[in-house]
């Protein structure tokens, strides 16, 4: 609490201030949330919640990491901003350690306050380097509200936002569940779904395209991993075509996959990495590009025509140095690779075994995903796609049954994801996990 | 310092890692700032540095205000960050104190991290309002770097940018000293160009306008205050042709102009005011719309499609609340007033009156510009628009000679606009117009 205000006036000052994203405004009725530690959040009333959400899966280091918390306090107390166009110690260091993790020759990064800033500058990068203007882009993406990354986004957020971006081509990723390839395995899928890019590329134009920009794992439309192979696959789509790779690891990066990026754990290294949310857990806002030897070229002599007035700032870049300094010394990457293989991949299987309204678990990290389905043969989904009101009941008896056991869920359309800070013990894991084993039972009502 | 790295690795690790905004980035020298207090700021060598840009426009409390200093220390121990759908005191008491400071019915607040973001949701807003597509968009003018906002801008940042959203038409602001309309009086000016905006709907069909886009008054491209009577006449066309007006007060607000909008001045109420900057002073990346009850209907039962991870970021907002009870505790827009009218107006009239190269000066509050000629009669400007490298050199001596003598000028094109902390105190803002007064006999060297 700030002093000024009482819990119940921090709701009514919301109700009557506070226009709130992706709502309708009249009927919300949010949560009063007045504090968090760890992975444990609060509301007015004192109910404790477990956060399998990560917040926007952005809180990677959990609430109120303390030496995050005192870099912020220090980083006020020296100098809380300066203008993009000075150099600035804490600015140079943060872009230096996040050059240190980023894979390749990826050392250069262009800081914005977000993801979807990243991506529109990325883009306009990928534009001006080659020269070209198309950008293909897949269904079942999020990229941002803006208008260049809602246009590359690939789910229904964009609709109300069209025409927006001209020069977005559209095409399918690989997702073996509801393969739209017909592929009847993760490698048909991966050489299906790259003939289907090829084809795309041919009859686009190559010279025509800029970039093909994906997330490197899906997060918010599925935690659709890539079959092996796809990821290379793609890179020698776009190094064959002069296109470049753009990889939005805003969701999938720093350490939520297991590694540092997720495109670390195939080996292929991408021209642009956009990022934000867990490169400081989102304690101030941060995101950016991180870019290398080709793009800095175009831009070394002549200038580079995108920026912000926060560009690289220095609150927000001294959150960034002490997350990853915290993810170093707490070897975060190793030890969400490990959670995710011995804990959450065998749990999430014997919870589809147990529940017939599971189509499918699958996930990296501490990334994963619970797909829920009416019907296991049909693979129907269990509310239809973008379902809201009436039609989405099934998921809201889900989502209010994980709540009443005191975890606070992650779902989108017809799926459960498990996205916890990072720094999660095993034992909150673990009940977490059993809390949505309980209201699994919920879906289980549904299926025919 | 970080007590990681000294000046000299902040220096080679901005060369090696850090990408600036609009730049060429290879043969950038920038200056290794190492702290700020009030209006000052110094470098790595311990040389100082009166700041008469405040930084880009945003640092209206100046460097280091102890009082916003400790809210976001207050508010980085209690909670640094909550996702957007819940409700949070700081993030309620923020929205409330600006619906406070907003004029006329605009009560609800959406919150973004800067003014690019701002002016997209805005946009998004309107279009979705009014069911229909146009924006009309002021040449002279700046939105910000994403794909809506640097189509809606109306400078050469634009250019490698094209082509971007579609539906933007352009149309002349009113500028007396360079009248697009050949007016030679304020009356007159106002009146044809209303008439030109007139014209532009007409030819544009009315019924596809959504909103006319402006700076209340016109920041970087060059100080343009509206002559009396313009804002009220884009208000009533606006009306007539049921658009909304959409005022980009990212740099004009907040007590820039001696009003908490510049709109105040006027008395006009637009439909939907962008803000960023001089809400919280930047020390923590924040900005957002103000929207009145028309826009809110419209998202009262359907969803708003738009949204960002970082949506009324409580220690973004901490800081705004800091800022605002410091701004009425010191009654700023007041003082500010008072310091325009009576001390830098009249200043900067004698220093016209001293060099011939002061074509004009102008300006309101501490928003002002000297606009450099070559030629009183002719209004040649001193250097060409969008000049750079050898044809840009005499600005380059001003700021060359600005900077020798302890000033940081804000300067733009052929302009050195004087844009100090809105806490500068009155000997600080005479000793930077001395410097300023000074170095334009640089200026006057280029004088036919
Ligand atoms: C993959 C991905 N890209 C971009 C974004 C947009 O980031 P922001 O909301 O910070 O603009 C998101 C946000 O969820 C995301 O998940
Ligand atoms: C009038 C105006 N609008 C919008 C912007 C963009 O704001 P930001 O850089 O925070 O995205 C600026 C930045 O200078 C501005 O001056």
């Amino acid at each position: 609490m700030t002093g000024h205000t009482s819990e119940a006036d921090a709701y009514r000052d919301d109700r009557a201030h506070v226009f709130h994203s992706w709502s309708a405004q009249r009927a919300l009725d949010p949560v009063v949330v007045t504090g968090g530690l760890g992975s444990t959040f609060w509301d007015a009333d004192g109910t404790r919640y477990l956060d399998f959400s990560s917040q926007l899966v952005n809180l990677n280091l959990g609430h109120q990491h303390p030496k995050v918390v005192a870099a912020i306090q220090e980083q006020a107390a020296r100098l809380c901003t300066i203008a993009p166009s000075f150099a600035n110690p804490t600015r140079s260091e943060a872009a230096r350690r996040i050059a240190e993790v980023a894979p390749g020759d990826l050392s250069h990064v262009f800081f914005t306050n977000g993801g979807t800033e990243a991506n529109e500058h990325a883009v306009k990068m990928a534009r001006l380097t080659t020269g070209r203007h198309k950008v293909l882009a897949a269904y079942r993406s999020y990229h941002g509200a803006t208008t260049g990354s809602i246009t590359l986004t690939g789910d229904p957020r964009r609709w109300a936002n069209e025409p927006a971006m001209p020069g977005v081509v559209r095409f399918f990723g690989p997702y073996p569940y509801r393969s739209a390839f017909h592929a009847d395995s993760a490698e048909q899928e991966t050489a299906r779904a790259l003939q289907h890019l090829e084809e795309v590329f041919m009859f686009e134009g190559p010279h025509t395209v800029a970039a093909v920009i994906l997330e490197s794992v899906v997060g918010t439309n599925g935690i659709l991993v890539p079959p092996p192979g796809y990821l290379a696959g793609v890179r020698e789509l776009c190094d064959r075509h002069g296109a470049l790779l753009i990889c939005d690891e805003v969701m999938s990066g720093f350490g939520r996959c297991g590694e540092w990026f997720a495109v670390d754990r195939w080996g292929v290294v991408p021209d642009l990495i956009t990022f934000a949310k867990g490169v400081n857990s989102g304690y101030v806002p941060l995101g950016g590009v991180v870019l290398g030897e080709r793009v800095y070229e175009t831009f070394a002599e002549r200038p580079f025509p995108g920026g912000l007035t926060y560009s690289g700032h220095p609150l927000a870049c001294a959150a960034a140095v002490a997350t990853i300094d915290v993810m170093r010394e707490e070897r975060i990457p190793e030890r969400v690779r490990d959670l995710g293989e011995r804990v959450v991949g065998p749990r999430l299987e014997k919870l589809r075994d147990r529940h017939p309204s599971v189509g499918e678990v699958r996930g990296v990290g501490l990334f994963w995903a619970i797909e829920l389905v009416r019907d296991r043969d049909t693979r129907e989904m269990l509310v239809p796609y973008n379902a809201s009101g009436a039609a989405a009941k099934p998921m809201a008896d889900v989502v209010a049954a994980c709540k009443a056991r005191g975890v606070w869920p992650f779902t989108h359309f017809n799926r459960v994801h498990v996205v916890p800070p990072l720094v999660i013990t095993e034992e909150e894991l673990l009940q977490g996990i059993d809390a949505i084993d309980d209201a699994l039972d919920a879906a289980d009502a549904y299926v025919a």
